[in-house]
C-alpha cells in the first residue's frame, strides 16, 4: 500500500453497515474535497457482529487533509496513527490560534505525551485547552483567555461513539430515533418516554426541561405543575416569555388572549404580560413573588417550591423582561452549562431557539428528545449537529396532559 | 334618497356590529366593483341586541347588480324588494342557463309566484330547479337535465343565516369558531367536542366521521374503534387510503411502515397495502371479508359490525383500489349527499380532500370540526366556504384517544 | 457455507458504500423479520469503483422469504440464482393470485424458460401478466382479467437499477437529489433545470408537466403560457382546479378571489369559478370554446393552441367539472399511462393529489422534479417510493418566471 | 342617557365599517369582560367617507375600566372626555408604578395640564415618563429610574390612527396588507416594493432591513450586494448567523453546508463556521477585517464599504459570536433603537426572531413587509400587535433575486 504524501488512514468501528455511518463517513471526505480508498473491512457478517474499517483519507495539503480527519470524527473515526497533540497559545482574549482543533460532542481523549486524557464535558464548536500539562478541558471561544495552551491540528485527539445496538436490538425507546414523522403512534411514544424518565431518576440523574411559551399556551401549565411535583422536573432551561405567560396566567387568568379557565379568548391582550413582568420585577425575582405571596400558581411557584433550579436566558424580542432572565447571551450559556450536570435526559416541548441552544451544549451521550407540533424544530436541531435527538411531532398541550397521566396519576 | 337606475336596497339583521358581518357585505360590495350607500343603520344599542341595517348596492349594470346581490346573501344579506324568480329551461343536460342563480350553502326560499318555497339540502355552488311549480331542489351542474327550469338572476330569492348568539353569549361550544390555532387549551377542546357529540345523539340525530389515513399511522384506530362501538359514528367518509391501511394493518399488523404493536417501523413497506387491497377484491368487498372471517379487526371492521354506513371515494392516487371504492368522483358525491340526511355534527380528522369535499356538501347549519395537525387544511377549508368549519390544530392520535377515554371510557 | 432451510442469497452491485444502498437493503432485512448475512464484499477501493456484495437472506418460512426478496428489488438487490418465474392465472376480473410478484418502478426482467424477457413500462404496485409465454406486461390490479397468467413469487425476476454516477462526479442535475431543502441557492437550480429541460428535447423526448391551481393563484399563468408556446410543455397533468382557475381567470380575471391585473383581492369569489365551469360545459370542451372564440387566453387555451395534450382527472371536491375532466379516476390513471410514452423528463409544480399520482406511475428511470413550497409535498412523493424525485421547496410564482425567462425570454 | 358608575365614553373616528375597526373595538370590551352601549354612529354613507361612533364603555370597576380604555387605545379608540394624565413616580430602577399606561404603537399625545404634548418615538408595552413638565417620553420599563414621573391610568392619553384610505382607493401597495398567503401574483409583489422603496429613497428617508441566515443559504447574497450598493439598504437589523454565514461564505465558499458555487452540498460543514468567526475575532471586527483586506466579498462587507450602518443581537443559540454582536439583548434593543431614526420602509426577510424584535420597536406609522417561506413567521408578526405588517410567502432567494432586478439591474 503506498500512500500519497498528504493522506492519513482512519478507522471506524461499529455496525458500519446497517447503520449507513461508513456511507456517511465518505461522503464527507468527498464533500471537503478530499479522496478516499478503503483499506480492508473486516465485516460483521451477521447482524449482530461489530465491522471494523481501515480508510485511507487523502487531500490536497495537510491543512485540507486536518479539516478532513477533524470532521470525520464526528461520525467517530480516529486516525490509526493519531500522534500526539500539538499545542499553541491562544493569540489573544477569545481568539483561538488559527489551526486549532474543533471540537465534537463526543467523547474525546486527548493524548500529549503517551498518555490519553478524558476531555471532560464534551461540548461542540469549541476547543480544547490544556492546563498543568494534564487536564484538558472544552473551552468555547469567547472564554478561552490570551495564553491559553489550545490543541491545533487533528493530530493526538481520539473521540469515542456511545455505545449503539445493532438494528432490530435497540431497547424500546431506540426506534424513535429513525425518523421525524408526525404519523407514528403516539400513545406509545408517551409510554416510552415515562418509561426512560422512571430509568433517569432510578439511576439516580437528572431530567432536564427546555420549554417555550406554548406550554401555557396549550393549557398543558397544569400537567407541568404536576410533573414537577411529582419530580421529573429538575431543571427548566426556557425564555421570558414561558415564564412571563405562566405568570401572567397565574395572576390574570389569561395568557397571550387565552382565557384558560373559560376557554373563551382575549386576543391580543398584550399588555397584560407587560403587567405581570412589571409586578415581579418590583417583587424583585420569581423566587420573592412566591415567597411574598404575590405568585401563588404555575410553574415556576412549582419549580421555586419545589427547590428546582431554573435559567433563563433572554432574547432580542424580549419585552421587560422579568428579573430571572439573563439577559447577557453568553452568560447565559455558561449559566446553562453550569445546570448540565447529572443530566441523564433531556426533553424539549415547543421551542425552536431553547432546544436549539441547548442542543448546542449537550454531549451526545445524553438522550434528547424534542416535542413540537411544527416539524421543522425537530429537523432543525438534527441538522446542527444533535444527532442524537429523537423528534416527536405532536401537539404539546395533549401531550404533556398524557405524560402527566403516565407519571403523576 | 334618489338611487341610480341599476342599484337595489338589501337588509341585514343580527349582531351586525361585533361579528364584523356588516363590514364583510361592504367589502364584497366593493371588491366586486360595485358601490354602497347605508340607507339606515338601526343599532343594537347594547351587545345582547341585534342591529338592522339597510344597505343600497349600486353596479354599472344590471348583470353585475345580479352578480353582487348573489354574491352577498353568502352573508345572509337579502334584497328589501325581493320581487319573484325567474327561470329558464337548462339549455342541455349538465348545462345551467347563462345567468343561474348560485346557490349558497344557506337556509334558501324562493318565491316563484307569492308564497316563499323552502329549497331542501342546501349546497353551495349549485343551480336551483322548479319541478311543478311549487318544488324547488337545489342540483349540481352535473345533474341538471336539459329543460329543466333553472332560477336564473338574483330576484325571488332570499337566505336565512343560521341562529347566532352574540359576541360573549355563545354556548362553551362557541368560542373555537374564533380563529384556527395550535396554540389552545386542547383538553378543554377534547371535553367540548365530547358534549356536543353526545347531545347530537341525544337529539336523535347523526355524527358525520371525515378521516384520513393518519388515523392509522398515528396509532389511533383503536380509539376509533371504540367511538364506532360505542355509537358515536354513524357513517364514515373517506377515500381507499384510510380503510386500506386499516384493513393492512388488521391482516399485516403494519401500516405503512410503521408496526404498530412494536412501535419499530417499516419504512416504505409499500407492497403489504396492495396485498391487502387484492385479499378484499377476492372476497368481493369489505363486509364480505368481515362475513367470511378473513377481516377481524380495526375500523371498517367495526362499522361493518355496528352496521354503519361508510363511502369511499376514489382519488386518482390510489393503488386498487378497494372494490368498496367508488371510483367515479361525481358518482361518489352523490352517495356523500345521499349519507347527509339527519346529520347533527361533522367532525373531520386529517384528511384535506375529503374535508373539503364534505365542507362542499354541508349546509352552513350543520357545525363541523376539522381536526388537523397541519393549520393549512383547516384554513383551506374555511377559504373555501365553509364558515362554520371550526379548526383545531393538534395531534390526531393524541386527540381521538383521549376523545375516546371522555366517550367510550 | 452453510445455509438455513429458507434463504437466499442476494447480489447488490454498484456504489454501495458511499450511496448507503447497502445499508438499506439490510435495513430492510431486519425490518420484514429476516436476517442476513454478508457472504461477500468486492470494494471498490476508490470511490470511482464499483462494489459488488453477496449477502445471504433467511427467513422463518418461504412465504416471508419470498417478500423480502420482492421487498429488496426496490433497492435493486437481485438473487443470485433467480430460478424462473412460476404463473398462476388470476382468480377473477381485478384479482390477483394471492402471492403475486408485486412490481417495483425500476426496469424489470422475466425469466419464464430460459431467456429474460424485458418487462415494458415498469410501473410500481402492480402484478406481471404473461401474454403468448413470451411478452410480459405491468398490469394494475383493476385491469387484470380472470385467467391471465400472473408472475407469483420472487422467483425469475430480476430489476436493473438506473446508471449512476459516484458521488462527485454527478453531473451538475444531480446535487438535487440529496435532500429537500428550502436553503438551496435557487437561482442556480433554476438554470440547471433550464438547462436539463433543453437536453431532454434536443434529445426529441417529451417534456411531462403537473401542476396545481397555485400556477393561476401566483400570477405565473403568463409565464406557463410562455413556456408552452416555447415548446417545453408536451403533456399535462392536473386536475380540474387548475383548468377551471385558468378559465376563470381568462373569462372574469380573476381566480379565487385574485384580481390577477390589479392584485387586488375578491375574496371568496367562488361563483365565478362556477360560471366558467358551466360556460364551458355549454360549449362543449375546453377545445370547443377555444375554437368558438368563448376562451382566448390562459395556459389551457395555449395547450389547445399548440396542439399538446392534457390529462385532467377530477377529484371528489370538485365542483361541475369541465367536460373535459375524467370523472373516474381509475380511467384516470389509463389516460395519464397512455401519455407517458416518450417522456423524458417530469416536473410537478404545487400540487400533491396529482404529483404523487403521477409518480406512482413513473418508472425510475424518468428525471423527476418536485417544485412546491410546503416541503411536505416533497417528502411525500419520496416517501411512497419514487426515489428519484428532487424536491425544491419555493415559490411557484418566482420559479415559473425565472424559468420562462430562461427558456423563452 | 344616564350611566353605570363606572363607565366612559369613547370616539372613535374613520373608515369604520368596511374596515371592521369598529367590531374588533366592541370585542375587545366584550374580551375584557366590561360591557357596551352604541351611544350615536354617524354612517359615512357612502364609502368614501369617515364615520363616526360614540361608544360607552362601562365595566365593573375603575380599574378595569382603566385596563379596557387602555386596551381600546390600540384601534384608535379615545376617550371623549380625556381628562388629564396623572404621574406617579417609579418605585424603583426598572419597575413602574402598578397602574402605568401600557403604550400602543401609536402616534401619542398626552394631556398634563392643558396643552396636549407629542410623544417621541412610540413604542408599544412601554410606560410614558415626563420630564420638566412638558416632555414626555416612551421609556421601556428596563429603562425607567427610581423616582421618574411616569403616567398611570387613561385619563389624559389620546392616540392617533395612522391616515388611511377607504377600502378600494387605497394606492397600489395597500391591497398587500388584507392577508398572508402564498397564493398571490408574485411578480407584482416585487414590482410594487422595489417602487415603494424608491418613493422612500425619493423622500429622504431610510431602509431598514432585517435578515436572516437563510439570505445566504438561499444564494441571495450576491443579490443582497446589489441592493446594498445601489443604495437601498440603510442598516441592517439581524444577529450572529446572518453575518457568520455570510462571512464563512465568503471565506470559504461553503454556508452550512452549500457549495454556492457549485452548487454540490457540504452537509453539517459546520466547523467551517466556527472557523469564520474565530477568523474575524483575531481581526477585531468586522470592519478590521475588511480594512485589512481578510474579508473581501459578500453583504458585510458591502454593507461596511457603502459605510452602513448594521446592529448585529446575539441569541443564546449563538456559536461565538462575531465581535460586532452585542451579546446583552437590552443592550441590543437600545442600539436597534438608536437606528430608527428617518426610517420610512421596513422589510424583514427570512428571520422570525429578529422580525419580531424589530416589530416589537416600530411605530405602527412605518410601512412593514415581511417576507419568509414559512408562513407563520408573519402570522406571529402581525399577532403581536404589527398591524401594518404585511406579509408575502415566497422564496427568499427568488424573491431577493427579482427585487435586484428591478432596483439594480
Amino acid at each position: 500500500m503506498s500512500s500519497a504524501p498528504h493522506s492519513a488512514v482512519v478507522t471506524l468501528t461499529g455496525h458500519l453497515m446497517d447503520t449507513g455511518i461508513l456511507a456517511r463517513v465518505l461522503d464527507d471526505v468527498l464533500e471537503y474535497g478530499g479522496d478516499y480508498r478503503i483499506d480492508s473491512l473486516e465485516l460483521g457478517r451477521q447482524h449482530g457482529d461489530e465491522s471494523r474499517a481501515l480508510v485511507e483519507v487523502s487531500a490536497g495539503d495537510t491543512e485540507l487533509l486536518d479539516r478532513i480527519l477533524m470532521r470525520v470524527q464526528v461520525h467517530g473515526a480516529n486516525a490509526v496513527d493519531p500522534g500526539t497533540a500539538t499545542t499553541r497559545p491562544a493569540p489573544a482574549d477569545g481568539v483561538f490560534p488559527e489551526d486549532f482543533y474543533s471540537t465534537t460532542n463526543l467523547e474525546t481523549l486527548v493524548r500529549l505525551d503517551r498518555d490519553w486524557l478524558r476531555v471532560e464535558h464534551p461540548e461542540m464548536d469549541c476547543g480544547l485547552v490544556v492546563s498543568d500539562g494534564s487536564v484538558v478541558r472544552t473551552v468555547p471561544v469567547s472564554d478561552v483567555r490570551a495564553g491559553d495552551a489550545v490543541v491545533c491540528g487533528a493530530h493526538g485527539v481520539r473521540v469515542e461513539l456511545p455505545p449503539q445496538a445493532p438494528r432490530g436490538e435497540e431497547d424500546d425507546f431506540g426506534f424513535m430515533s429513525s425518523t421525524v414523522s408526525s404519523e407514528k403512534p403516539q400513545a406509545l411514544l408517551v409510554r416510552q418516554i415515562a418509561e426512560r424518565m422512571r430509568e433517569v431518576k432510578a439511576a439516580g440523574r437528572r431530567v432536564l426541561w427546555v420549554g417555550g411559551p406554548a406550554v401555557v399556551h396549550t393549557g398543558a401549565a397544569p400537567a407541568m405543575v404536576r410533573l414537577v411535583e411529582a419530580g421529573y422536573v429538575d431543571v427548566l432551561f426556557a425564555g421570558n416569555a414561558l415564564a412571563t405567560h405562566d405568570i401572567e396566567s397565574a395572576l390574570f387568568g389569561t395568557s397571550l388572549g387565552v382565557d384558560l379557565a373559560k376557554g373563551s379568548g382575549v386576543p391580543h391582550g398584550h399588555e397584560h404580560h407587560i403587567r405581570a413582568i412589571n409586578t415581579v420585577r418590583a417583587a424583585g425575582s420569581i423566587a420573592a413573588a412566591v415567597d411574598s405571596g404575590v405568585l401563588t400558581g404555575g410553574v415556576m411557584h412549582a419549580l421555586v417550591r419545589a427547590g428546582k433550579p431554573f435559567v433563563l436566558v433572554g432574547s432580542v424580542r424580549d419585552d421587560g423582561p422579568l428579573p430571572d432572565v439573563i439577559t447577557d447571551v453568553i452568560d447565559g450559556q455558561r449559566a446553562m452549562r453550569a445546570e448540565l450536570h447529572d443530566v441523564g435526559f433531556a426533553i424539549m416541548v415547543a421551542t425552536m431557539l431553547h432546544s436549539i441552544a441547548t442542543g448546542n451544549l449537550l454531549p451526545a451521550s445524553i438522550p434528547l428528545v424534542c416535542v413540537d407540533i411544527n416539524p421543522a424544530t425537530v429537523t432543525k436541531l438534527a441538522d446542527r449537529g444533535s444527532a442524537q435527538a429523537m423528534g416527536i411531532v405532536t401537539d404539546i398541550g395533549l401531550f404533556l396532559e398524557q405524560l402527566a397521566r403516565e407519571l403523576a396519576p
